[in-house]
């Protein structure tokens, strides 16, 4: 039978060479949370729907990939809506995931608990260039620490992670929800209006101080206080107008990092910034990189959403490194090769042992540190080493007898 | 509200030393592979549901945890039958997506291709211990090599993944189907019976050879046929009569193997090794570890299936190492543990400051490649350390002042 050999709509293949960078980028961001002492945990893919469904994934909950029930619990004949025949749901994030991990577990994990994932997730969002449905999410999370010593961790690791990646002179941008809360009260924004205009300003970066204007005055919002938050906005970029609005805590924190830096990044307040998720109730960061639109990691400290579980609150914040990002930056930048050398061992197996030939290869292995494929020999010699060029072996070399010793040449 | 916190049916979730060990036996498995010339892939978890069902995956096709479709392709007022409402599926397994993506990129891969990939697949099996809904294949295949080298190739790094994970004294099986195919005929099943006697023969290590005649005997076979197929099964673990069926290719794989294996592994032909799969055209093997029930791995050559999705045949051959077997083994035995020393400096932000601290971290980590974790002082200091202690950490320090040298002691 003759199929469509496409991926299925909006998900990717990924052939070896960015397979293999993808696969360097994960090990690179996990051994630098694990030598930082967080420890990675492993939840399934799939998670009941109702878990999906308790309103802390915002907008994503509707992106929901869900799962057909089984056997006799699927009825479709008496079946109404959706969640008649379906029950289960493809996680579109890995934090809904710890929080019941974590609840189920409570007991036996002693705090706090810093955590590693790095794991697919799925969001059947409209298809568009560089976004994916199903997409890899590198996380930490510090849970049982309320102090900002968990900030702190969160962000001088991750800046260790995408330091050891090759990236440099990025910036933190942080904030607190609080302080976002303030302004907005300052302004004349009632309460209940406050996460309508910080979606609003959310959009700060796309379309301008002007587009939130306009969008917020479409909201039909108070005139006096959209005019107080334009100006505001306008005076931010200026250091000393920004330090008004400064608390204690992230004071602390982004002397703390910059100091520790050593100049190769940077922290700094930026009152606007927003993250999108409502459950965030502490400080919020990201960390944008040179002139690339978006943010190459984010998060933020989430205090109540363990409590909606388990009934009591535990304090807890997390940072969710942009790995899909960073690995398209690296393509565009062509940070993208391996520098390890990748040996063909040519023979033929009717002149040839199949012990002398392996002997060979871990040889070269072990003593050159080289990757070695053992490879048949074609007829067309000059033919077959072009091919082997093209398949990235960087060395051939020939056996010629089972006596004689090997050596090995560039491929050219 | 109040949720589930389990996971799903039949689905796991692996804490810190699991996830962990999981983490470094999937390393050694890929770093093995690769330096071997294997080169990983990475296909999306969903795949198209009538590629799921297009009759490769035999029985494993009845278990895909099916998809819902989205948006005004769901009509579940007048969807009859599940494919009404559904139309892509979780993989089952690596091997249908592997075919497909090399049909949907065949010219821009050259031959032979040598495959890695490692990656979650689903199968809605009856939950029982040990097997779970969602598990780990990690498979290598060689695509366009028709020669014995690719089996070789295969079973020589294969082994040497499974030496590096600390296994040794493991025995790999080899048979060919064809061998399987003309032991049947002999004993005098006509041609349409073969694949229902081999399901049956498959099960000789678990009901013996008197359950597999009995069975055969309830599938209403030739008395004949079925005593001359008991008496042979016999007869088998004696080399020499083992030899009479032995292909010269069967002969020149396991000479070559048990040579180059220097007596830490070994490789024996074994008629009545049928392995699940129809879709085996040539040699099948599997490698048994110790006393354990099943195999730690196991795969063969596929001649035929690619040619399904390409009109145009195109050899192929793989092996499946079992992860989560050896995973299994390795919590059984006990060889689970790391060696790296974790090491918790213990610090009070009233008196330090955040750069004393992570530069003293960070010193930690280069000098003397220690897991490094910045933990707050707690008020009874006792209780932290055995806590320490519980979490996994094997040193701890305090920072006294900031200026002090820092040293570290083990956690005792």
């Amino acid at each position: 039978m003759k199929v469509n050999t496409n991926p299925v709509r909006g998900m990717k293949d990924f052939l070896p060479d960015e397979a293999e960078l993808r696969e360097r980028v994960k090990r690179t961001i996990i051994d630098t949370y694990t030598s930082f002492g967080y420890r990675k945990i492993e939840t399934p893919i799939l998670e009941h729907l109702n878990l999906l469904q308790s309103g802390d994934g915002g907008d994503n909950e509707k992106l929901t990939f869900k799962v057909m029930k089984r056997g006799e619990k699927l009825k479709i004949d008496t079946a109404k809506e959706e969640n008649d025949i379906a029950d289960s749901g493809m996680r579109f994030d890995l934090t809904v995931p710890l929080t019941r991990i974590y609840a189920n577990n409570q007991g036996n994990i002693p705090l706090p608990f810093k955590v590693i994932q790095a794991d697919w997730v799925f969001r059947a969002e409209r298809p568009q260039k560089g976004r994916y449905r199903q997409f890899m999410q590198c996380d930490i999370d510090v849970i049982g620490e309320k102090d900002i010593i968990a900030e702190i961790d969160l962000l001088i690791a991750s800046s260790q992670a995408l330091l050891n990646i090759g990236f440099e002179d990025f910036t933190i941008k942080i904030n607190d929800r609080k302080v976002l809360k303030d302004l907005a009260t300052k302004w004349g924004f009632s309460e209940e209006d406050h996460e309508s205009v910080f979606i609003t300003l959310d959009k700060l970066d796309k379309i301008g101080k002007d587009g939130v204007k306009k969008e917020l005055i479409e909201k039909e919002y108070s005139h006096d206080a959209i005019t107080a938050m334009w100006f505001d906005i306008g005076q931010f970029n200026i250091g000393e107008y920004n330090h008004i609005y400064l608390t204690d805590d992230l004071k602390k924190v982004i002397e703390g990092i910059n100091l520790t830096s050593t100049g190769k990044f940077k922290i700094e307040f930026d009152p606007t910034l927003v993250r999108g998720m409502g459950y965030y109730t502490g400080m919020i960061y990201e960390i944008k990189y040179k002139d690339y639109p978006g943010s190459v990691g984010g998060g933020g400290r989430y205090d109540k959403m363990i409590g909606k579980r388990i009934g009591q609150d535990v304090p807890a914040c997390g940072f969710s490194i942009g790995f899909e990002r960073i690995v398209d930056i690296m393509l565009e930048e062509e940070q993208a090769n391996s520098s390890i050398e990748k040996l063909a061992i040519i023979f033929d197996l009717e002149y040839h042992d199949i012990k002398r030939i392996y002997q060979e290869a871990e040889t070269q292995r072990i003593t050159n540190n080289y990757i070695v494929s053992v490879v048949n020999k074609e007829k067309k010699f000059g033919k077959q080493l072009k091919k082997l060029k093209d398949m990235g072996f960087t060395r051939f070399g020939e056996l010629t007898d089972n006596h004689s010793a090997f050596t090995s040449k560039p491929l050219e």
